[in-house]
């Protein structure tokens, strides 16, 4: 618990990026901030003294200040031997959602660089990754902090390592992991829905609009982002999902449409033809309506039958899923110690704002051990 | 990251003392037990080695060891001296409700022993106690965890101290913080109601008799818990809470009946009465129903207002508070980051495992945080 400086290396400055940049800007006793990259260009605190830090909060202009080292992209190698060459400890945080990045987690870990990520690809492909970044971070130089990578800003990873941690069983994980994906069912089949609603290429058009889905929707009806944060929590809850693409995902993808390109055009098709594919999905709607309940779009870990599911699912309209509200998350954990009822954790699973939260409070705690 | 070993003493071998010492001698790496205190007795490994240490499993049998010294039960100082001599740092987890013991945490914490604890006392009486504690604890010579003082193991405390810590704005914080509370509320007016429903008197019996509620059920209907928790929530919040009763507490005990002593025949003599004062409830619950919610007992912060209230309040049926099951609690917090949505938290709120878990992860993030 001294009080040396611990230096600071953050990437990216897209919407999360800036929010946690905002954010560590206000925290008394922030770590220095001596490397900001984004896909152009490096800033740096000039070597050896790694001083002048960088303004979090004003980093626009300071990239005008001639006290600060400007230069072009860098890899994570020269990223990992400037931030090890600090004089003290220091701490990557990756605001990306990059895959090449995350691989080079161990490079940095060995260099007794910490981690601090919203990034999910590290901890959601290859096992053999997820394995060499833990199995490094247990060697005790380095830390690894990762709690935004699933439910944004909610204690999500943090409960779960706190189960696993002290010893609870953890039966089954089951929940809504998606904010768009929530939107979407929860406008499609309210629970208490008044004549026949909207119908579903409606409900997508208008999460488009309103900037709730990724530039191409098809990224939030493939299911692949969920499907990457139940592989993390059912590592952490013990078991050896070798990537996402090793258990069944349900695509809402119609598969007519599934080949038509990613391309401005593309987006536009598929917007087009989607409601050539309404009767599929209101025919759903209504099966669960004749059985008294509603529809929503889940991801579940059964930790006993080693299974990782992501689809539709049917609710009782008095669960706590079909309650939810707007684009909120859920996450329910059914563990020995809590019973019937299960913890339930509830909120904003996405947003800028809210992610760097997630990052933020992560940055704190690893300062908080490294002191 | 050190590996020096670090000492534990622990006071109380209750429910959740009981509960925690399993889950202590199930931990890797655990910190050794040197001391172990009930009312009647303290079990020391014996000074200046510390050693052996006492096995957290089988502290039983193990009192009766020759290696381990005996001694009759020792004040706070004494405790306090002994583990501040240990040959490493120290931590005291506190499973008592002792408000002495609660009261000398300064005195620890200055000696450099951390301190883990789910006794509400020290964070819930008067405020000079608790600026004591915080102001000790920011020297930075020992940490301060007490998760399970609210809502037992849920993530409440940590998550508001994240919250805070990010800089996000609590605006208000309203929940169920009573088991017991939520219970009675759940029976007596569930969401579905269908007929009259058991009479209040008849819910408080079968929840004394279920072991749901204090020996004496006025300890719970007095409201006392639930102000006492919503004294440490505010104040983390930043409000100046100078004690429990400087704030309205609605109580549910007939004032006929509070002066009945709380022996074994005056708690006879009240659930005898109780029966009496059934038309009241009935009415507030009709009240609620006549505009479509159900009543539920509540506590709420109102940050912006610097108000704290605990009493019952009217919940619309499809609110996650009137959704409720069983004796859970739930805990909404709103902020500005979260925005009309709150963050969600919800689960069991008592109980010896699920509270000693609470206290089995603190351990661990000071335990962390110490190496």
């Amino acid at each position: 618990m001294s009080a040396n400086p611990i230096y600071l290396g953050v990437i990216g400055v897209g919407g999360v990026g800036n929010a946690f940049l905002s954010q560590l800007s206000r925290l008394p006793n922030a770590p220095k901030l001596v490397l900001l990259a984004r896909s152009t260009q490096t800033l740096l605190s000039p070597a050896p003294a790694y001083s002048p830090s960088i303004p979090a909060g004003d980093w626009k202009c300071a990239a005008e200040a001639p006290s600060l080292t400007k230069s072009g992209p860098l890899s994570p190698d020269d990223i990992a031997s400037y931030l090890s060459s600090a004089p003290g400890r220091s701490i990557l945080v990756d605001n990306t959602s990059d895959p090449t990045l995350a691989s080079s987690y161990p490079v940095f870990l060995r260099k007794g660089i910490s981690i601090v990520t919203p990034n999910k690809k590290a901890f959601s492909s290859d096992l053999g990754l997820w394995k060499d970044i833990f199995a490094t971070a247990a060697q005790g130089k380095a830390l690894v902090y990762h709690e935004s990578t699933v439910g944004a800003g909610l204690p999500v990873i943090s409960s779960l390592k706190d189960l696993v941690a002290t010893g609870d069983e953890v039966t089954r994980i089951e929940g809504v992991f998606s904010g768009t994906l929530s939107f979407l069912f929860n406008t499609f089949a309210p629970v208490s829905a008044g004549g026949p609603g909207a119908k579903w290429s409606e409900v997508v058009a208008k999460a488009k609009e309103l900037g709730y889905t990724e530039p191409d929707p098809r990224d939030d009806l493939n299911g692949m982002d969920v499907a990457r944060k139940l592989t993390i929590l059912a590592r952490i809850a013990g078991l050896e999902v070798q990537s996402p693409e090793s258990f069944p995902i349900e695509s809402l993808i119609p598969k007519e449409l599934a080949s038509v390109p990613s391309t401005a055009a593309g987006i536009e098709e598929f917007m087009k033809r989607l409601p050539e594919f309404d009767g599929q999905m209101t025919e759903i709607k209504e099966k669960a309506e004749k059985e008294g309940k509603v529809v929503r779009y889940v991801g579940s870990v059964d930790v006993g039958k080693k299974e990782v599911r992501v689809g539709l699912q049917y609710f009782d309209k008095d669960s706590a899923i079909a309650g939810l509200k707007g684009s909120d998350n859920i996450i329910n954990f059914y563990t020995k110690r809590y019973g019937t009822n299960p913890l339930i954790v509830q909120g904003a699973g996405a947003g800028g704002d809210v992610t760097a939260m997630g990052v933020t409070a992560d940055l704190l705690k690893v300062v908080e051990r490294l002191h």
